[in-house]
């Protein structure tokens, strides 16, 4: 494993860095046929950016959708908007709940964001990937292999099932890769919300603690920890300049799997609905139950967990 | 967390040690009442000896136990050593199993070990330390009580049931602090039995890897490992010099836990005995389950697990 240390090099490019959005000019990409080259990557253009714009994260256990609804649509426009068009967006923001399993995180939503001057909202809509041959059949139902004909994919199944999504809709995925585009979202979102970087104040009296908004004008160099079905730790010096320093397989999925098997719930809400009832400190071996106190000779409290 | 890197002295230090016996001469330490001070900490001294020798590690799981049986017993002395201690030399080495869950591993057993002038075999036994107190009326009905006034004692159960010995065996503990311990008693094995150290030369085709001897005769510095119920990491530095770097809280508990609640199985055997028979693909989440194949980019070859 490589110490995550930036060298001095490192240091001072990262530091010429204070977080600026012209960073990000090459940030939202809408791919239709005729802006990709033989290997799908998205050439840069402004002429092909027709409605619907959708992004897909398709990850090892959840799909995340993200949909821009415009909302400066003028009557013009409403007029002459394909039929299928006005349905799909009605369909997507009318409801929060879609077929069995997908769900829209209201809470989530980004209003009045700015996207290749457009004003509108960003909606983020998650299904588990197991459930992919489902989506496929709704958004062909919906008419979205008549209006699409590429969307902007990234995570492991953009590559796992480019066939499908070819088979089924008609569909290109343009492919970017999951870490860059992970460290390009972390930095839109902040700029655009700046309240999206927090910590806790006091986090060791969680009754206590505060949820405070993060400085992160000038982030670099920073360390970004993405919790997926597994983990990837990444050492961050600027906008486009980044290494994957470690990872584990113990994550999300470990969570959810265990989770699942040990209570018998079906979904992430419930296990952590069931965790907020629970009581750590009776499962959990404490260094108290190992030495009776403290073990003090290395700093340990009592109180700490020795073994989960 | 601190990151596991000598500093430049450090290294300079560590390569003056090679493995030397006379590192040890403080390692081996028979407790009575008389060589300890106030504050039961053993003091040296080589007049009191008197059998059995026992140690014993009280870990937040298991307890081990080790005790010498001295082989070089003359006719004179078997003559005149006390009735409860061949009882209870010959119940400890005749059996293999003591009581519902206690248990001697016969196979790492060391034979022709020279303590204090003394030649015999180590013998290491274990049992849950959930049972400490059907240990304690065991040793009493075999008249431990009688024999024995102090014994070593490490682990954070040294503190936790220091009373509880005091109370049922009239028995002090003389406490040692378990990573001191740890190290001593890695580098004696060491020393003892060069093989006790070893790695697995092409470990990642299972089938065709080969357990070989690692050569420790100059180990300094080096990384210190200990899967207990929780994990601690520690750099060894010298045979006196170490630091504990990190920890975590996963670890041997987690395992057995993990295992007892997800297979209904009891013990630590039962589940490798079960784990022998399984196929982690079946349940791990693999890159290629995400990616369709190696995630090349990064280096992440399809199949290593990237989710457990």
């Amino acid at each position: 494993m490589k110490v995550p240390v930036a060298t001095s090099a490192e240091m001072k490019e990262a530091e010429k860095f204070p977080l600026n959005i012209s960073d990000f000019t090459n940030l939202i990409e809408v791919a239709n046929d005729d802006n990709m080259d033989k290997n799908n990557n998205v050439k840069r253009t402004d002429e092909y950016m027709s409605m619907p714009w959708f992004g897909i994260d398709i990850g090892g256990t959840l799909t995340k959708l993200v949909y821009f609804e415009p909302k400066d649509i003028t009557p013009d426009e409403k007029n002459t908007e394909a039929n299928s068009l006005r349905k799909i967006r009605k369909f997507l923001t009318k409801n929060s709940s879609y077929g069995n399993t997908g769900l829209r995180d209201t809470h989530l939503q980004m209003d009045d964001v700015d996207i290749r001057n457009r004003k509108g909202s960003l909606h983020f809509i998650r299904f588990p990937t197991s459930e992919m041959s489902s989506f496929l059949s709704l958004a062909k139902s919906k008419g979205m292999a008549d209006l699409v004909t590429a969307v902007c994919a990234t995570g492991g199944g953009a590559y796992k099932f480019e066939k499908d999504f070819m088979h089924e809709l008609n569909m290109k995925l343009a492919k970017f890769d999951e870490l860059d585009t992970l460290i390009k979202g972390v930095l839109f979102s902040e700029l655009r919300h700046t309240t999206e970087c927090y910590y806790f104040n006091n986090a060791r009296d969680i009754r206590n603690s505060q949820k405070m908004a993060y400085d992160f004008s000038r982030p670099y160099p920073f360390i970004l920890v993405n919790v997926g079905s597994g983990v990837s730790l990444l050492a961050v010096y600027g906008p486009n300049n980044y290494k994957r320093i470690s990872g584990t397989s113990l994550g999300g999925g470990t969570f959810l799997g265990l989770c699942c098997l040990l209570t018998g719930c079906t979904s992430y809400e419930e296990a952590i609905e069931l965790a907020t009832k629970g009581d750590h400190t009776k499962v959990d071996k404490l260094v108290k139950d190992i030495y009776g106190g403290d073990y003090a000779r290395f700093g340990l409290p009592g109180d700490l967990v020795a073994s989960r």
